[in-house]
């Protein structure tokens, strides 16, 4: 398929990912699994449709030169640093203004830089007909099939029927639920994870921002092309003026031309924690995951992340994160590796720039 | 009084405080309170009784230098390394042998490089009477008065009578017993723990090796004063041959003109693990002994230690032992500190000579 176009969302800190994520380091950047950071592993699972001259990210200013390191494939010019935080809608606008300026038939993708995709083959199976319903002129978000009553996501609702494949209409989307309406979603099976991912037309996706978030809509469209010279300072002008908002709240809970693409066990993870790294990882039969050189005694359930020049050892501890950086150490129970963000909010109030 | 000399006795290596511990930095070099080691501060408290130009310090190749930079104070030429490790008899008989052909009516005392004591004034009060004995012709040991049944030690039996204070013969040494025999020791009332402390003329300490060990001793016997140029070479020549024996073994058990000082509390600790130094440890109103740059949540009973410039997170763990260092960090069961010596023994299996 021609005019097709990859997103990639890489504006996020990851404080939970402290001390080894940092605001120029954060969790996209970082390797978790592998050799292959999350965003490079993001940019590899998408080639089958999306060459790499074909994938726009935008990030801010900390990570950028991190992410052009990382990605060399990618050209430079089209990884773009946000003037300011300003949520999805406007980034995204931001983006469809770009190629709708380069290509106005353009279709493009929206892809979160840092989750993992355990099967991509399968991914791929659902990515290509995501794009041939958003050329049509619909407007496709993918929905995980839901494993557990997670209350940290929002849900896409379709209409009761057969299982995962194919693609329906959205029946409503759900804000993240409590424990009963989750659990309740879960039971009822036609409840499916919004993993942020999303497909449409620019000129589509343009024209929902025109009729629900007008304001940053007129502000987008007075920017000049991308190949215009102002285009920079224009949109570092622009940018903070756009509204705070997420892409889900503005357009997709009204539009009427939505549909979804529920898929199965895709082995999606959006590694919101420490401990989800450590679910991810290989462990040994003490359900030990070890990153580290490390010397281990009577002791299970551990993660340890730490640098392959310095001995980690551990006796007669369990289910311990253990992450250590050449500034910072961090020994957190497993069950409030959750918790990890709240750390790094202390250490702004004290305002400990240097391990920000 | 004069004629006073004190052996301090720093040959040991003290693995269970590793990774702070390595050979070249054991245990009695270690700052673990304050901003003295636990040599430095057995060479203060004796300073009533004996100035720092009558050490004599015993210790091993790796660790001289350091000690030596740690203690101006103390004439360089009485810093000396053994050739081998022959345990505490031959040490003590070197000791004596070079005292005596330096002053052959001095009397020494004997101190462990690497314990604590709380009451030090107390404690000098115990040892001016224990010169006093060892200058009359008597071996003096000092007891310790027991505040648990420690399996650990081993204890000294006097005959039953009044508690601690004076001086009292010794009915007989005790090795490391059971926990059912020091449970009995400690209800008997009249044992005592054996810190290793002990005060005679270097007159008596060598009759007393000639008559129970008569190799060793000859073999000692044999060397040149200590002023003489040969006495270095034959140092290292003569001490590898002499038997691998403890004093307590060698002379005390078997002597006969052996008295005992009961001492009560005067806050003897051998700091025998780190769970000792972090119960020697201020802590604040969770439990927590702190000797770093921390941030704690929801942790109590930890032990941490690591460098000012690095910052140690803690949140939702207890009881730990974390232990940074810039090639290794520990990280342990507060109730496994006995057993870090054992990680050590398996560096040494894996040749891990850069850790140890």
């Amino acid at each position: 398929m021609s005019h097709l176009y990859g997103l990639i969302l890489a504006g996020g800190r990851g404080t939970r990912f402290w001390p080894r994520s940092r605001r120029a380091q954060a969790k996209q950047v970082l390797k978790f699994f592998g050799d292959r950071s999350l965003i490079q592993q993001t940019v590899d699972r998408l080639r089958p449709v999306l060459p790499p001259e074909r994938i726009w990210i935008l990030t801010n200013d900390y990570l950028r030169a991190e992410i052009v390191k990382q990605l060399p494939e990618v050209p430079k010019k089209q990884i773009l640093a946000e003037p300011a935080q300003r949520n999805t809608a406007p980034a995204i606008g931001l983006a469809a203004h770009i190629l709708q300026s380069i290509d106005p038939e353009a279709v493009m993708g929206v892809f979160p830089a840092d989750h993992v995709i355990g099967k991509p083959r399968d991914y791929i199976k659902l990515i290509k007909p995501a794009f041939k319903a958003a050329k049509e002129g619909k407007i496709v978000v993918l929905g995980i099939e839901p494993r557990w009553a997670e209350t940290g996501y929002g849900y896409i609702e379709f209409p009761k029927g057969p299982g995962a494949g194919g693609q329906r209409p959205v029946t409503s989307f759900r804000e993240k639920p409590d424990a009963a309406t989750a659990a309740a979603f879960l039971q009822a099976g036609n409840f499916y994870w919004n993993a942020g991912m999303f497909f449409w037309k620019t000129s589509v996706l343009l024209g929902a921002l025109r009729q629900f978030l007008p304001k940053t809509a007129t502000l987008i469209a007075g920017l000049p092309p991308f190949s215009s010279r102002q285009f920079g300072a224009k949109m570092v002008e622009v940018f903070p003026r756009c509204e705070n908002i997420s892409i889900d709240y503005a357009v997709l809970e009204k539009a009427r031309n939505v549909v979804g693409i529920p898929a199965g066990d895709i082995g999606w993870n959006d590694v919101g924690s420490w401990n989800a790294v450590y679910e991810l990882q290989h462990r040994d039969a003490n359900g030990n995951a070890l990153r580290a050189d490390t010397l281990v005694v009577d002791s299970g359930g551990n993660y340890v992340d730490g640098a392959k020049s310095k001995l980690i050892a551990l006796l007669g501890v369990h289910d311990l994160i253990v992450v250590d950086t050449p500034d910072a150490l961090l020994i957190a129970d497993r069950g409030r590796a959750q918790q990890v963000g709240d750390l790094v909010k202390q250490l702004e109030k004290q305002k400990r720039d240097d391990l920000l």
